[in-house]
């Protein structure tokens, strides 16, 4: 049973922040929530604020089409915005472009930046532009939450119920077939969805959530240290995949469970119910028309575990988080540690 | 008379969001407010928020020391919520460290960013923190405004008397001697102040209001051209100047006009006063304990000239923004070119 280990993103972040004066308007503690919570004076509402950049995937090469590096750019900010369940006021976007930069490739940067804004139902409402010789992208989503409302990591108790919005394992297949084809196009369509809408119903119901930014085997790790439970997944936990992220292991031959595991997620988001509010919110759920899956049944007995039908392995969860820290020197050695970690310890 | 030139910074700005959709909540249009300004629903208060980087200091090496790096990366978004006259909720750091970074650098620019935070009254709400093979530093600053009261680049009137909130030059001055003299520890200590706590007391009095973060030179060509006025500098330009930089001027034998021309600014408020709130403004600035200096009159005729004392010379300030992005070869081009730029044209 793997639930003690440390996570190096953990480590990091207090070494940033140890020395930081923090506001007494603030309402969440230090990475309790995806985005920041700050109690706006004079109302009863939060600002919920949050500031993420494109880099380590422009580094790799994983993200080289400037419209999917514009789409993600918005991404990762507004998708933290929606995992708080903040009505969005807008998003700033912060680009570094190279010197020279071919008017074709920034053009397709603005239409993906302006395409994901009009899907997600978020406004750009300025920015800075720099240049150097990399492009670096980066943005801030801002929107509000009614004080109290706001979804936070902590607060699934033992008895809740987690879900996830949508199917898993979309990025870590792309990134698969980016890097060991090392395709210009890859035949798999990545282009993950901030959910604003969702985040706006699950507000009224979750007793935590967050993103899959870093992949859903991180996501629970993360809820389940801030919230205090532990999690046995349902049986058939593959039929959590999208369906060509599972032909894709299939074809190269790997687990299909590590694109669940690996470090490059697909934005949906998991998030806890009470049993007490499950019927109702099915009933809203359906109405909406969320798809949403079952992810299992919040525990006491800490840890990660997948189901007796599926053998039962407890599953490494800091250690699969801190893989990606660890830089691996090639994909292949990436792949096969990961299988280790999601492999039965018994 | 120069007015009418093209400024090459609007260009690249209509170009990044011409194809962008634009929110019915947003209350100023592109570049009209040093922060952007959007309506928060259910409250009479505008969300004031605005993202910069810190990449050319960086690239250039104008900044090395960890330290001012920490400092100016608050500095630069801090700022702009202080010219709108924001009541400050709080800043986002967005960091690309590079790998394997010293930890005493890394120390060095934390404590830069808690104790600029501390000094300006800003709060460090959290960020992102990413790796990559160089510095990269942007930050974030929110704040609200009550509706009406937010500063704007327009809305000063001929007849508005324009002032700013202390000595120029700092930044240029600061930019040469590391420049010219390839120093680690340059003479001139840079460490600008965001202007918070006077942006609130401005509010309730300015028409219009602007940081210099790209000098003097370049802030009232932007105010001019927003709100439809010119300008006659007052006789003794040269008094605006920060003695220090006075002094650098006179030793290395150049203009000492060329400090308040160039490109780095030293994050002052520019800002204009109706008449008739004169004499309530002055009254205010002194009990606060303000030291301002005024910079002239407002009037029809456009354009930027100094004193007839002076020699009544008209500046080219299209000119002196372009040059910026022109990047002369060195130093030495550039400061000629400055000097040409802000010599009588007739």
């Amino acid at each position: 049973m793997y639930v003690s280990g440390e996570v190096r993103e953990h480590v990091r972040m207090r070494a940033l922040v140890q020395s930081l004066p923090r506001s007494s308007l603030q309402q969440n503690e230090v990475a309790e929530s995806d985005a920041e919570l700050v109690r706006i004076p004079g109302t009863d509402l939060l600002l919920a604020i949050t500031t993420d950049a494109v880099v380590e995937e422009i580094d790799t090469g994983l993200y080289r089409d400037p419209y999917l590096i514009g789409w993600m750019t918005v991404v990762v900010s507004a998708s933290d915005l929606a995992a708080v369940g903040a009505d969005p006021l807008g998003i700033l976007l912060n680009q570094t472009l190279p010197c020279g930069i071919e008017p074709e490739f920034q053009n397709e940067l603005q239409r993906g930046i302006g395409q994901a804004c009009s899907a997600f139902g978020i406004f750009p409402l300025g920015g800075d532009v720099n240049e150097s010789n990399r492009l670096h992208m980066a943005s801030t989503a801002a929107g509000t939450v009614p004080d109290g409302e706001a979804m936070l990591r902590s607060g699934a108790r033992p008895g809740d119920h987690l879900f996830i919005t949508g199917p898993a394992g979309a990025g870590n297949a792309f990134a698969f077939e980016v890097l060991s084809d090392d395709r210009e196009v890859p035949r798999l369509v990545y282009r993950p969805r901030a959910r604003l809408r969702e985040g706006l119903l699950l507000r009224r119901f979750a007793s935590a959530c967050m993103d899959t930014s870093d992949g859903l085997i991180a996501t629970l790790d993360e809820l389940m240290r801030r919230s205090g439970f532990g999690l046995q997944l349902e049986p058939n936990s593959v039929d959590l995949l999208q369906p060509q992220a599972r032909a894709l292991a299939r074809e190269a031959g790997i687990p299909a469970f590590v694109f669940l595991a690996g470090p490059h997620g697909e934005f949906e988001l998991v998030f806890s119910i009470p049993p007490e509010r499950l019927s109702e919110f099915r009933a809203e759920a359906i109405a909406a028309g969320l798809s949403i899956s079952r992810l299992g049944v919040a525990r006491q007995r800490p840890g990660l575990q997948l189901s007796e039908r599926e053998g039962g392995a407890w599953l490494d969860t800091a250690g699969v988080r801190n893989l990606a820290y660890e830089r691996p020197r090639d994909l292949d050695e990436f792949v096969t540690r990961l299988v280790a970690l999601t492999r039965p310890d018994y």
